[in-house]
């Protein structure tokens, strides 16, 4: 394997000392980017760019080609797993994700079974190995999934929701189904993560974006103890290094000190939470990762370079701290605002780290 | 006046001694229960209900007429402000509310002024008197007004939104407008509150639907601030017995120790922090009102009881408590278990006030 040229995202992550502060953007391989959409028209659906690995490759580059980002990301999807699973993953223009069989009976939920990485989701694994490839060694490379309750919404609404409540509905009447699930799902996931470490992935980060719908009592029943069974189940290491792990509640501001304990190298955050306080809060336990307000992107770079230095001077001196935004950059954003996000944490934040 | 009789959830508001602890449900007047559908029906559209003061009165008082709630709130809409100031607001049947005349330019912004509430807000002031009269005092009246920071969010996207990408593109790069519009609304709202509060309200609660969108610095920017200049502008006292006010920003439960320093006798909690950690860090300061999860009344009335149980031994024992859900009742609620939620509350919280 080829020598890594730029480490910051991973040490930084592993609260090691970095010389600035590294930078990355959830959905920096996205709409904003009229190259993204190039690529896409050529591909057909989003689904179609997913299951390429070269097309899949061409896009995680492309940011990194205008910014000066400190890591990629897989260009993927996080509800591979259940489709995998045989839940027909679809996207219906203009509207999110659906699947054509959602969970709707007990015998559907018996039934349910940990997919062989190598199978059925070979395209995600082939699509790690050929972006590693055409990386480098330039900057490292994020391997992803959702995280085993928000498959689960997905599995049992079969589309997103506002309320979720066929989800909260069967959580509440028949938690053992639930559990089921989660089971199944966290079995496949840790196997999904640690193929797309084997195939090279040098970080990996958990998403759990519906996790912050829950109450206290429901999430430390039913999100935050399968995300712990994925961090113990995880590689450690791989090519000599440690691979760092990032778990992500999005609203989960509030159990961060629980969040903290799960086993991750990092924690993702929103904007709610003050990451200045969320780091008094996590002491030594754990990096964090964030956590700007995406919407700021629609501003001006003005405003953005404010925002910007805010978030760095809340963090503070010393090591641990992963620029992104508390959430995936919206379609709208003007790519030159991005441009005035990363060349600010460039020139504002080594005075943080001497 | 007429003697209230029930007089529970003024007491908890004020963390004063009870012999139980009081409930009532945000949207306790709604579609889960038939006779609203059919009042609903009579009225023609939604607001044509609200408009018409004894229709108001007769759907406020139907959840009274089947549980043993402690507190009637007045039926009416969060949006009938912006109403008032000229933006024309109606109901897609099937979506939400819309305003005709959203604000878009400078000039319409510069323009805004607070309506009187005698004027084209008298159908809420005249539900209040007659509410009040119908109540013949059994319970108390709560009156109730969207925040200032969450009117703006309608006033500006025109209608509800997943984003609010257009309030915060304007507070971000024109923050100037922003207070401007928050400014009025608040004068607005004072005003708004107090004409209720003149006309019979007992108790009055300000919404922050949407302030927990924001960043914790944005928060305490421009949504706290004029939630407490409104508490500093209330009627304190009226009929010989204090005004108890309650504030609620859904999704802010991070921000619960700045919130409970605004000025409000109580807070309103959604269900994602626990009851008894937020008693602990609000101290004596606000008593609070929640939080069991809604979705919880679409299973079963056991499961409900024993949520109930949790909530309640998860505050425990003292008062300082309004036992009530962390948002609106779901219009799937089956009418039974709203029955079951009411009564465990009535047979279980006794232990704990004694």
């Amino acid at each position: 394997m080829t020598t890594l040229k730029n480490d910051t995202f991973l040490r930084a992550l592993m609260r090691q000392p970095t010389e600035y502060t590294p930078t990355w953007l959830m959905r920096q391989a996205g709409r904003y980017l009229p190259e993204y959409c190039a690529t896409r028209a050529r591909a057909g659906s989003f689904l179609d760019l997913c299951k390429s690995p070269s097309l899949a490759t061409e896009v995680t580059l492309q940011p990194l080609a205008r910014y000066g980002l400190d890591a990629a990301i897989l260009f993927s999807d996080i509800l591979t797993v259940p489709d995998a699973m045989g839940l027909g993953l679809y996207f219906a223009e203009g509207e999110g994700p659906k699947f054509e069989r959602p969970l709707r009976d007990e015998w559907e939920i018996r039934d349910l079974a940990a997919p062989d990485p190598h199978d059925k989701l070979r395209y995600v694994i082939d699509a790690v190995s050929e972006i590693r490839k055409a990386l480098d060694g330039s900057v490292p490379l994020i391997g992803f999934s959702g995280s085993p309750f928000t498959l689960s919404c997905y599995m049992i609404e079969g589309q997103g929701s506002d309320t979720y409540a066929k989800v909260k509905k069967l959580m509440y009447a028949r938690p053992d189904l639930m559990h089921h699930i989660l089971d199944v799902t966290t079995t496949a996931v840790i196997d999904y993560l640690n193929a797309q470490i084997e195939a090279g992935a040098q970080a990996v980060m958990v998403f759990d974006s519906w996790g912050g719908m829950l109450s206290q009592a429901a999430y430390l029943e039913f999100s935050l103890p399968y995300m712990a069974r994925i961090m113990a189940g995880l590689t450690r290491e791989r090519e000599g290094r440690v691979v760092p792990r990032i778990v992500f509640t999005k609203g989960g501001g509030l159990w961060l000190d629980q969040i903290a304990n799960c086993g991750a190298d990092a924690v993702g955050l929103d904007w709610a939470i003050d990451i200045g306080e969320a780091r008094k809060l996590a002491g030594d336990r754990v990096a964090l990762q964030g956590n700007m307000d995406p919407f700021i992107l629609l501003t001006t770079p003005e405003a953005v370079s404010a925002e910007a230095r805010r978030v760095l001077a809340s963090y503070g001196k010393g090591s641990g701290h992963v620029f992104n935004l508390g959430h995936g950059i919206s379609q709208f954003t003007p790519p030159e605002n991005v441009a005035a996000l990363v060349e600010t944490v460039k020139a504002e934040s080594p005075q943080y780290h001497r």
